[in-house]
């Protein structure tokens, strides 16, 4: 509760300085980020620090239970209603409208939103809304304390179905197989999967994104292993490559290879840097090994309450790292027909330095 | 590969009737209904019968593989890429445009896509692309043998799931617990989850989309239990709902009163009936009993490549049902503090009435 009421109180200072009356916030891991739960369509934080939500009819006691601030009301064109339902008649924008009764566009910030709803925003209320995405971007990059706190609970927990799914790895399993076991890890530590494992063997490890196939495990067999837990809203990522059984030069090269590029680029990392820095840091020590053609992603991303957020490490982004900012490091090499490596921690950016904060061991033969 | 040919043929014969000399497809339900993947990020369809798809550097190697008609190309601004990579420089759009050469956008049809892509297709290509994305819709209805094939598998597999999820309840078990034996009873059987799992025990069954939780099984406590599989891209989807222990009166009247709903809803559907209709029937039924405000959301979906895709039952919509459509029957009813009942089945309706293709029982008190 106290995590959402500061970062209430972040936002409000953002409308003070910015001379507006409310933020209307849109997406559900903005929404979660203030209320403490994504069941919700939108949110409205007024000025005099109100909180109030709208939900449709099927999210709205998981939002009233869930929402730590202020209240909840369904939008629905329905009459006939349960006693416990605080129903606004209308659609998501006419509801919307009525709780900005008195405002003008002008003076209220929106957050997210596709550019399908800004524009049904526009028709229905009137032009003029203020972007604010990138300063809540900028605000959900700083993790406190208490976020990180979630943040290494699910890096725990995401370890632990790592090390049930190592112990798995024997002739004959498939990677479906596996994947349950993964999912079995998670679950029975009161935590879901932050995205669907990924459990790849030999040449379908070549897919960066495999989906888990019938595909036996054999000798010589690399694992590409990628997953993570979401505990309390809030997601790890983690992925580790073995090889089942004897291992080749050539496996071993490119591991190594990998490795080091990652290290390199850990070592990179810091508060101020361009975050495209760190990329070409990893990218260089790959081109060293004639790799880099096989590199073919970002090194990295922001994990917070999504899996996948700000800041994103690759060739092309300006973004720079701040201090607070959670992110993956997460080279990898993807061979057609042969293999698939990619090795990824998560890092902490602090004032002096940065933090590891994935434990799990790199050992690569199994 | 026989299916995706037919689906594309189909395609075709639109192409013809509306003198269009292309389609471009977005969305991966889309793309797969085409292909047999969905991990490009379009594909075009050209009169010929060419099929071409794009996707980005990352799920390129799955594109690939699993595509099953046709050709793929990456989209990249990277030069320095690896020889089993045909690339097309630069990004979506301008790829797109490359492959349409010489064609006005007048005689080519879309597929999907947000409006934020529509709204950059025009502006990067030109304006007068014609919307095929209803005709695509009526065709995805339409389930084929083979269609319907891999649907019963994923509702066996499903059935499965429901049966281990209910041999998994005890005094103290928690709902992780319960989702977590889904989950591996679904994958051991070499499929994946449809959606996340749903399992809601007393008071937490109220929300209609309950997301797992520490709550422990009680004595007289009802379990709602929502799941579903996905084979070879195609989706289940069914909702049991039990009573632990001893049943209450009030408990027995409810469920007994959703299992009718459901039954005179199923009975009700049939090639020709507006959807809207078949939603009331249920209603009207929960009227009787004094329930209707508790019955908060549409009555059903239909179900194939996405786990919700038209046609939707519920009050508001136009839609009639179709010969070959595959749809959830699933009346509920939710009390804030106290219970949540839903019962979902799958049916498809034929030339002459309809087929339940879910099979589990209906036994309520376990």
């Amino acid at each position: 509760m106290e995590t959402y009421k500061r970062h209430v109180e972040k936002l409000l200072k953002i409308l003070t300085d910015k001379n507006l009356k409310a933020a209307l916030v849109f997406n559900p891991a903005n929404i979660f980020y203030f209320t403490g739960t994504d069941a919700p369509s939108a949110t409205l934080i007024f000025e005099d620090s109100r909180v109030v939500s709208i939900s449709s009819r099927l999210e709205y006691l998981r939002a009233v239970e869930e929402h730590l601030i202020g209240e909840v009301y369904a939008f629905s064109r329905a009459t006939e209603v349960a006693e416990y339902e605080k129903i606004i008649q209308g659609d998501l924008y006419e509801s919307i409208k009525k709780l900005l009764e008195g405002m003008t566009p002008e003076r209220i910030g929106v957050v997210g939103g596709s550019a399908d709803l800004r524009q049904k925003l526009t028709e229905k209320i009137g032009p003029g809304f203020q972007d604010l995405s990138r300063e809540v971007s900028l605000l959900r990059r700083q993790k406190d304390l208490d976020e990180l706190e979630r943040i290494k609970s699910a890096i725990r927990i995401g370890e632990y179905a790592m090390s049930k799914a190592l112990n798995a790895l024997e002739k004959g399993v498939t990677e479906y197989e596996v994947v349950a076991e993964v999912l079995y890890a998670i679950h029975r530590n009161n935590a879901t999967p932050s995205f669907d494992p990924i459990v790849a063997f030999g040449e379908h490890a070549s897919h960066p994104h495999a989906k888990p196939s019938r595909r036996e495990l054999q000798e010589g067999d690399v694992v590409k292993i990628d997953l993570g837990a979401r505990v309390q809203g809030y997601c790890s990522d983690m992925t580790r490559t073995v090889i089942f059984g004897r291992v080749s030069t050539k496996q071993e090269r490119i591991i190594r290879a990998v490795l080091r590029a990652q290290e390199r680029a850990i070592e990179a990392l810091r508060a101020g840097v361009k975050a495209r820095e760190v990329h070409m840091e990893a990218y260089r020590i790959l081109k060293e090994e004639g790799l880099h053609n096989y590199f073919n992603h970002g090194l990295g991303h922001g994990v917070g309450i999504e899996i996948h957020e700000e800041p994103y490490l690759n060739a092309e982004t300006e973004a720079e790292l701040l201090v607070g900012d959670i992110v993956t490091v997460e080279p990898g090499v993807y061979m057609a027909g042969y293999l698939g490596v990619r090795i990824e921690d998560m890092i902490l950016v602090k004032e002096e330095g940065t933090e590891l904060l994935t434990y799990f061991p790199k050992d690569y033969i199994i």
